[in-house]
């Protein structure tokens, strides 16, 4: 059975006396993924861009950290030094769905200096781009963060298998895709229309899908140089169809669009459930 | 006459379907300073790290744009667009003061493109990191800020005059007065004790400090090398003291420190007013 609801920022027990010592204990995680942030490019007022928290099997996995999400990330965990995270993936190096990682690095460099380095999942240009922001140099990164390239051949992550394949974007993009204990979940990051993302949210339990609508946005052309490299809602929903999934999450909103007719647009193609990423949104899954 | 109190993240009278249309005016602007993040190194829980917007004579000047500051910013302006600035000052470029600049950046970009340059004033190395983070180039940077180096002779943001100076820290770092209008505001961003900081901080009606307080943390020397280039609490009272500023706001406090602490070591040094920087923080100017 599925339920939504929205989580605060401050999960019960947590408080700001308390948050040192109130790290969730991995193995007491709920299945259920926690939007951080669901906007495309800059955020809104009070929101976050890109970023999800995966809790199942046993496992916490984070998928992006866009501009915004770290305090929200660690009110979720109740650890000012990030504890209970077992894996990161960033999808690509954009700053709305990667600036964050640096203050991720930051919380467990000054934090929990010694603690075993967390498994980083990213394209090359992500590490890159860590490694551009810290100013101590790449050993320091590397003790924080055991890096692997995306995409590449499948790995595990606990017990579940993370799978990955290039999309197209304006930079190396990795879909990826996460099965196990029952589940697949499977996330577009950004990209444009292909025919492998039939492939990546095959019979998905949910996709997170970029539904950046360019649609609805009044551009001049000049503006919008290039192939279309990310979704419009439309397209996210007949992506999902062509999949097969169950359930679609849209996602990366572009700012000030709305995103009720980004939901009927998507409804036009996918006839399953369709959710609006929202940040606090948790949805349980199994 | 001064007060203090909190102010939401959105302001009276912003709604979501009227982010875009609902910037304020910047005749209008009362004389206050908020504080968008006062966490240094990276943000707690629910919190973000250092930036401050001063709304003095008519002119809104924002204050160093560290993690988690971006939203708040834009919801304190109601506009998903950021209009409504005059100015941004970056003291260095440690992510924790400056990562946010870059969406700043996207917002005006993608939401204004066209509209006037917003003067910046930064040391070379925010440049650097800034240009770094774009991967459309210098010349859409430009398009969007006009860089002014710091420190540099005196500079006017409208009916302001910005000085500036060069104080120690483990990169350039800009201490910034800011005086007109019957009002002197000084800040420090990050730095080691100096006796410049009396200068800096001369007569102030508001001296907004540096107190990482390193004292409050237990750590190994070989975590801390070289001399001291942030600020105790105690020091930050010694400087505001010895600058005969009017009030102090302790700001950059280390996660997990104990604030109230800071405020009592401050006070054994500091006769005048003592505040806390808390985000949505509202000191009232004048």
């Amino acid at each position: 059975m599925t339920s939504f609801r929205r989580v605060g920022l401050r999960p019960p027990g947590w408080s700001r006396a308390g948050q040192g010592a109130g790290a969730c204990q991995t193995a007491s995680v709920t299945s259920r993924l926690v939007v951080l942030g669901s906007c495309g490019a800059w955020p809104e007022p009070g929101r976050a861009c890109s970023g999800y928290v995966l809790e199942h099997g046993g496992v916490r996995i984070v998928l992006d950290l866009g501009y915004g999400t770290l305090p929200r990330l660690l009110a979720l965990l109740g650890s000012t030094a990030a504890d209970g995270i077992d894996g990161v993936i960033v999808t690509h190096a954009h700053p709305d769905h990667m600036i964050d990682l640096h203050g991720l690095f930051r919380a467990r460099w000054f934090g929990r200096r010694g603690a075993p380095a967390i498994p980083l999942f990213a394209p090359e240009p992500v590490r890159a781009r860590l490694l551009g922001l810290e100013d101590d140099g790449e050993d320091v990164v590397r003790r924080v963060f055991d890096w692997h390239p995306l995409p590449a051949a499948p790995a595990a992550i606990g017990p579940l298998r993370l799978e990955s394949m290039l999309l197209p974007h304006y930079l190396p993009n990795a879909g990826v895709r996460l099965s196990g204990g029952g589940l697949t979940l499977a996330y577009t990051g950004d990209t444009g229309p292909d025919p492998a993302l039939a492939e990546l949210g095959r019979g998905a339990d949910l996709f997170i899908v970029d539904a950046t609508d360019r649609a609805q946005r009044p551009v001049s052309p000049a503006a919008l140089p290039g192939p279309a490299l990310n979704l419009t809602a439309r397209e996210a929903g007949e992506a999902s169809a062509a999949a097969g999934a169950r359930r679609l999450l849209l996602t990366h909103f572009w700012p000030d669009n709305d995103r009720q007719a980004s939901r009927a647009s998507a409804a036009a193609a996918f006839p399953g459930d369709i959710m609006l990423a929202e940040e606090g949104l948790e949805v349980r899954l199994g």
